[in-house]
């Protein structure tokens, strides 16, 4: 009977809060062009995310790629009208972001330290080195074994990590709030995952038509990750 | 007598070509705010260089965050009579330097192979996660052992790579053009340092004042790294 050894956590949005900070900028962005333009005439969210998307392959993830794809946008969005002052105000949100102190989700330390007890534990995340180290130093958490700060959460990043780790995809579980970074690149490889979805989620990682193929368990709070993964033994006696 | 049995090299400037790049992207961003100012009299470099480094702690290394203070200095200079269309030129200038191809300097190719027929090779490079895998990734490079990309190159980072790579400093060199970054805090450790200057430095790079302490070897260009390394073991042996 399979057992878990090794149990990865996701950093932004399961470990600490992340995304409502960026809608956050996202409202505050709007209201500076919505003094230029009509918002919904020229489709900001819309137009916003096709920046994005489009500078995803140059920039990567994190918060300066994004402002940097707000200026663009703004600059688009407003026809070469906005003014110098008011890119600088998107500018500085984006360092009041960098800057923001790192805020834990309930529970989360407690369920690490418990999990750690009995497994390894890693910290997987994705995005900008600089800020996710920045965040690791400051959230107090200890019992990572491993820090990995990944550029994409893709089936071939966890395979490398995994053999890393040394340790086979059926003996490893990731925890995390993305179904597409997170959960089904790790079920692909035959490992598990606790779904722990968060009230927020960039339009980017949204996933469509997954389904678990009986290795994920979803949990509404960070009190049921514990649970979760005792339940994966039996999960995989039922299915194996 | 101790032999060196890892080498770790710099990515830019010591394998691919990197400054010019950046001053490249420098001098185009005088030209702009040239028409706005008088460049002398605002003192554009001092200006510039000022703001990335109180943005360093923020943004950490590479070319968003240099353009992202190139776009906050210009606001700055111009106060704030900056066009928008020439903020879009400042971002265009930076997904131009993320795009642009490797150029591998001349002889570093052979000069890993060889330096990889006898010994484990790494390369340990600073910047942003993202543009290094992708220079990594573009460089064809494939003799390294491991690819480490870090926030800082200081002491505390080397002796975590070292505690990772099981070697104990007096086997470790690390090859590269930035005594600062590469070369001293190795010799810290108690390393070796192949120094390979480039003909261009960022100002934030320079170090004054630091003698190898009869561990560094100064080398003209690739061709000089298989010798350095090799005169090592002489220069262990006669320093003690």
């Amino acid at each position: 009977m399979a057992r878990i050894q090794w149990v990865g956590f996701d950093g932004d949005d399961t470990l600490w809060r992340s995304q409502e900070f960026y809608d956050r900028a996202q409202d505050d962005f709007e209201a500076i062009i919505g003094r230029y333009v009509d918002l919904a005439a020229v489709g900001l969210r819309a137009k916003l995310l096709a920046t994005e998307r489009a500078n995803l392959a140059l920039f990567g993830y994190g918060v300066k790629g994004m402002v940097l794809s707000m200026v663009e946008a703004a600059i688009d969005l407003t026809e070469g009208r906005i003014e110098a002052r008011d890119i600088q105000t998107v500018v500085d949100m984006g360092k009041d972001l960098l800057a923001h102190p790192v805020e834990l989700l309930p529970g989360i330390a407690e369920a690490v330290d418990q999990v750690a007890a009995e497994h390894h534990v890693v910290l997987i995340t994705k995005g900008d080195l600089f800020h996710q180290e920045r965040k690791v130093a400051q959230c107090g958490l200890t019992a990572f074994k491993r820090i990995e700060i990944v550029s994409e959460k893709d089936a071939s990043t966890y395979r490398r990590l995994l053999q890393e780790f040394q340790v086979s995809a059926d003996r490893f579980a990731m925890v995390g709030n993305s179904l597409k970074s997170d959960i089904a690149p790790v079920v692909e490889l035959g490992g598990w995952g606790v779904y722990m979805p968060y009230h927020a989620t960039w339009e980017h990682e949204v996933l469509k038509g997954f389904d678990g193929a009986g290795r994920v368990v979803e949990v509404e709070g960070a009190h049921g990750i514990v649970g979760a993964i005792e339940r994966m033994a039996a999960m995989a006696a039922a299915t194996g």
